[in-house]
């Protein structure tokens, strides 16, 4: 983990225009399943993490949380704020960074931007799931939402589940209309629905992202048919739901980790008792997955920090060798770890350091 | 506190290096000052500020913390690790830094590095502690303990306090000496001692700032005289402690929060329910600092997160019309807040976004 010596007061930074380069030169097809496959090996050593609920700080207007995680060897929270209000004024409803440090040392080794880097790991992170949850030769997908999270979940579906075709649905046309245009060379069958209910016929798989801040109906009981696997991204804080209450009892729920999911996912509608299995043990072969061909699957997603850990673990490798960061000058590093004064006063006098 | 509109995807950055040329075009004490004042200022309104404990990572080897703070307008955090073992392998103990944000958007709005800008606050908090307990008209401080934190302390007394005198002591002589010669230009009178015993002779404030990783005794009881009052930065972590626990015995003991100080200050050496006073409300008047000339006053300060929040507050004013800062490209935003795909792909052609 940890980078050359001599140059650690120096730490990686991937802005987002590096990090929008970096996509285009590995492709986003491709940047997904890199980060889809650490996520994979990461759930497989699930218990190897520090499991730290997120620390949050509300206010009236929304919230701004830290989201730490540690495998002992490399620690990696992100920044994250949630502002349903922000979108009216222009602004982005969620902004995100995050930062990987070496636990050995304690010294910071990469800063990046997370807005992008968190849409990229939420998609790959569904197909994860569908992966192991979805009914074989799944070629159909249906996508209830076309927000900011639409194309990356198709193309993450395509990459890694096989998915040819998509059927989107928006309360918003123009959300539809720009996911058709974004998709059009993607090699996906895209279609255009004009209903819930249109949308869902004949799909396999179903994803809801969504992203009002209520309790909402999307998904009503007879709309889901024996089988199918539903990828439900959008309920994901207190009082955000998509899916209603019968759906939840009909299906066989899997979650990342249950004390944050049954606080903000769909199941916050259900009792806390309610059984869910956790994706982890499904991916490591101690629990089933899909057992049956007509068995409703859920996925009830809310996002957890060892899928951000996996994404920044991810680009850590994947900036190496490449010009898509720069090197903040962001730790301060005296000669004699004792002298921080001395180091401030000689920056007054640059030929003294100069040798440095 | 919200910048410029249409510029909140650059969030200001102060480098190690723009950190010192700030310090240096403001002026040391200059500088400690203003965040002495910005603490003073939200002490008296401690209040209204968010007490989150701080959230550590725990490692063999050390600890990462998050310590996050805010007053419903503002919010901060800074990242801080602790590691005893680096600086035999060259390395800092402590490096940090911090982060603003606007409660309202949840935009940050300033990132810096933090382990100088820590120093400087450390510094600053000892000396507000001071104005409110030590003797009046005190003119010598023994400062035991001369690393890091040692000039920073001496200038802050000198300003805010009115000392004089230093005396200077340390079981490692090349610290003095390099104390010794980093104050010979300030304006302070710098005595070097031989020993403990004489380094605080005559001192109307001690303060000590030793560094070890352990229950030390740097104080014995017969060291402390009556009307001196102890500024004591060293102890600030479980199991590491600089005074004998008689000396606590004796004193009248102010802390920053309670909850925090017992687990981590000098004050871990007695019952976690001995008296003790906060210093905040010190400063409002609520409650009396030193109240006679032959008290011992003793300030176990272990650092609070709202100090840091102070430094950030000052910090983010005082690079205002400067250039002493860079913009960071780490917020992505999207001109259509859906479509963050669509300017990840155009990202590709920069003639397509050059009229943004």
């Amino acid at each position: 983990m940890t980078p050359q010596k001599g140059k650690l007061n120096l730490v990686p930074f991937v802005s987002v225009d590096n990090m929008m380069k970096l996509i285009l030169s590995i492709g986003v097809e491709e940047i997904i399943e890199g980060i889809a496959n650490q996520i994979e090996s990461d759930f497989r050593r699930w218990e190897s993490f520090d499991k730290t609920p997120r620390v949050a700080s509300h206010s009236k207007e929304g919230v701004i949380e830290l989201m730490p995680t540690s495998d002992g060897e490399v620690y990696g929270f992100k920044y994250v704020n949630g502002h349903p209000k922000n979108t009216k004024e222009g602004l982005q409803t969620v902004t995100a960074f995050g930062l990987l440090a070496d636990v050995y040392t304690g010294y910071p080794v990469l800063l990046t931007e997370m807005t992008i880097l968190t849409a990229l790991r939420t998609a790959a992170m569904s197909a994860v799931a569908a992966k192991y949850l979805a009914p074989k030769d799944a070629k159909v997908m249906a996508m209830i939402g076309n927000g900011a999270q639409c194309e990356f979940q198709a193309l993450a579906f395509k990459r890694i589940c096989g998915i040819e075709t998509v059927r989107l649905y928006d309360i918003d046309p123009i959300a539809t209309e720009k996911a058709l245009f974004n998709l059009q060379d993607s090699g996906l069958k895209v279609i255009r629905t004009d209903s819930h209910q249109e949308c869902v016929s004949g799909a396999d798989i179903i994803t809801t992202c969504t992203a009002d801040k209520q309790c909402a109906t999307i998904l009503t009981d007879n709309m889901v048919g024996s089988g199918q696997h539903i990828n439900a991204i959008g309920g994901d804080c207190p009082g955000k739901t998509e899916l209603h209450r019968d759906i939840l009892l009909r299906s066989d729920i899997f979650v990342e980790y249950p004390p944050q999911t049954r606080i903000e996912g769909e199941i916050q509608q259900l009792d806390q008792d309610h059984p869910v299995k956790e994706l982890w043990r499904v991916i490591t072969g101690e629990e089933k997955g899909r057992t049956s061909d007509n068995q409703i699957t859920l996925f009830d997603s809310v996002g957890f920090a060892i899928e951000d850990f996996s994404a920044l673990r991810y680009l850590y490798g994947a900036i190496k060798n490449t010009a898509f960061y720069d090197e903040l000058d962001m730790l301060a590093d005296p000669d004699e770890p004792r002298d921080l004064y001395g180091m401030v006063r000689r920056a007054a006098n640059p030929i003294k350091t100069a040798a440095e």
